[in-house]
């Protein structure tokens, strides 16, 4: 048994800090770092890929729309030819701190409102696909199990990995609860480190409803920039371990 | 005898243009290609490297100051490892739409103010030979001969090329006369193109006070946003071919 | 009879310029002049905003998506409370350079993707409307008759002005054949001022299906960007004139 | 005997927070807040505003160079009319919210690099007094005693305010000591209150070589963003408080 761990990193711009870096690359075993579009100046992608690959985190290009003043959690409608562009763009300047660190992009998982954007929206979907298959064809593509991303992924021929979110109620369908939804979002580190342990030893998350819905995911999101985040995580890891759950970055042969 | 004709090209952002990039592709053998620091969003960098690629006018990497507003024309003063960083950002950028286009980056020329400014500022000029050192230790260097960048880039071990400008006038050391003087800036593109006629194939300009000063330069730099821009190089490239000198990139073997 | 000519100025931004703003100011009587947003630096708004009071042209604040990469013409999806203050920031700075002109803010017109989504969009139009009522209870709004915007702006006690497109098919319902139609825009600078003078003497449109309409618009938008833009606007001008139409800003008795 | 503790506030963007303004706003009698060129987009500015006016704290225009990236604190080389026009620019939103918020902007306190700029660099200072005057030659222009800024400030007839670091060391000749050398910056709380009680009751600082120091100023700044800067501040004022000095924004009589 072994799992990965992937969490949001490197989101600070200039003078401006978010989340405890330092904190989560002990914890994590993936790290989504941010390229410059919604967060993330060169010194920061810099710094982040510097250490996670000192302290052997994997890579992933967190690719982002191109607003620092929305965080990229503002749908913008970009036209697929730019997106694809932009997507590039982000992927090229990223490559170069991952290589500089002795390290590459592992794989890709978009940010934000561009990663809810493409769940459903086709043409983005599309963009982003042909971004990663111009930029390397078997780069893996993380993403949300049903999405219209991962499915034209997949047809295009790029390596799928399926994440679950270690603090989100899932519906009866296996879908996200909606973030308004009264419990959408779990606060408790135990109880979510006890989701986690059921889904990676047993493919098993119990739904909102408490119905039993299967999964199979190669890696769990853990947020890393919302309080107790570092201890969510922590807890999470730990309870993995003692589970006898391997923690690992994900690769082509474990997805 | 054969030497190389570089411009700056790819300077529009989003709905603005500059410049008339296909006419001036017809022209020059290398492209100074914005990175998207100063201008230069992902669709116009890959559109100019593709184009550049297509007509095997090399490309070369014109990276600049974070400063879209100033067109990178202003000074900033930037700390040496933020710039290094911003330079590294902007050559991972311009590297992946070159491959894309089945080309390479082939050179770096930095742009407007950073120019100007590594001509003398030793921290900044250092901070770019360290991105480039960082980046690709084997990439030429295409600077103003005397200027501290490009000393400390030969100290570096960098490939350095030297350009001359074809439209400006020089004093008798050799120097730029700055633009604010009368007679800075020739327009004439018959005496423009005969200046570079006799710089390429006896390394002499004849400087402002009359004397003739010697050159040796791999590269002649023709502006390519200001007025008459494409009528003065394409005169320069004709009278160089009727001279019988050979228009071609500048190579590690030719510099 | 009279009528108001507006169309879209100051839309460079930096080193990049677009239109021609001075031609295009000798014409019409309102100009939307771009806040900072989408288009137009404060050296831009300083210039236009002078040369519009200078000329008698009416100021109208041309606010937009905070998108300079995107021109405005991408949605954004702006959350109601932050693009009420995106818009009132514009809004005050434009104020800044109309006062300094001698002038004031006459009226607004939102630009590109927002004047789109407003037409539908029920929050961004409420947030629209909460910035102009903020700012000045007696604004003008600028807009398309039908439109969610004006609904909400003339329940809200603003002033509302109307619009027609000098350039635009219209279906047999009065709203406008999507661009994407055949038919959709006129080219024709005489076939365009005819129907601009129909339209301000008779208040008719002829309709794509040969139908006609009534309409009643206190405004004409000429556009100012497109090839062709000043003769087109100029031919309008002289058509109207001819006529008998006179050209004036329209004002809150004219409205 | 009073006097006014400025501090600088609203430096958060988007996502972004800096610094804790609520504690602040309960010490400082004069905020200076960010205008949305360094930091400070429309919600921040609209909230900081609100927030000051109802607790009766002055607004001060607290603008800087357009640079997100660099927080404002990198010298930017901006020609003069063009710095004029981004501060009027910024003084035009800022009283937009500042005016929504039942207050006005009190004062002008340039921001980071630009404040260091104008001691010295006489064309920015005439650029920024440029700036004051065209928006309103009766706004009070808050600085360093000797610095160039307030010279043509004077001269320009603009009501000229000083202010004394709380926390930072002076030279015999009543210059701040450089930020890199040692003892510039204190950090004992104790120590910057009885500097400031000292400065307050009997207008006198001890400079770094213990030799008495003479100064005349209206306001103290202390800082917002520096670790116990919240600490340093409240007891501040309590020691003002204490030794009977009335806090309250500076005004044109109590200049």
């Amino acid at each position: 048994m072994r799992i990965d761990l992937n969490s949001d990193l490197g989101e600070g711009f200039g003078r401006w800090e978010l989340g405890d870096d330092d904190a989560l690359l002990s914890v994590v075993t993936s790290a989504n770092v941010a390229c410059g579009f919604h967060a993330g100046d060169p010194t920061v992608l810099r710094r982040t890929c510097a250490e996670a690959a000192r302290r052997g985190v994997a890579i992933g290009a967190h690719t982002g729309y191109r607003d620092l003043a929305g965080f990229g959690r503002r749908f913008v409608d970009v036209p697929r030819a730019e997106l694809t562009n932009d997507v590039l763009y982000q992927l090229g300047a990223i490559r170069q701190f991952a290589e500089l660190a002795g390290s590459r992009v592992a794989y890709i998982k978009p940010h934000g409102a561009l990663y809810n954007a493409i769940v459903h929206h086709e043409e983005q979907a599309r963009a982003v696909v042909d971004a990663v298959t111009a930029f390397d064809p078997g780069l893996p593509v993380l993403g949300l199990p049903g999405s219209a991303w991962l499915r034209l992924a997949e047809e295009a021929g790029l390596p799928v990995v399926h994440e679950v979110f270690a603090d989100r109620a899932y519906t009866p369908e296996g879908t996200l609860v909606p973030r308004r939804d009264p419990g959408a979002v779990l606060h408790d580190p135990r109880e979510v480190a006890e989701r986690c342990v059921r889904m990676a030893t047993k493919g098993e998350i119990v739904a909102i409803d408490g119905s039993v819905i299967t999964v199979k995911a190669a890696s769990i999101c853990v947020h890393g920039d919302t309080p107790g985040a570092v201890k969510i995580a922590r807890t999470v890891r730990d309870a993995l371990e003692e589970a006898g759950v391997a923690l690992a970055p994900f690769t082509a042969t474990t997805v």
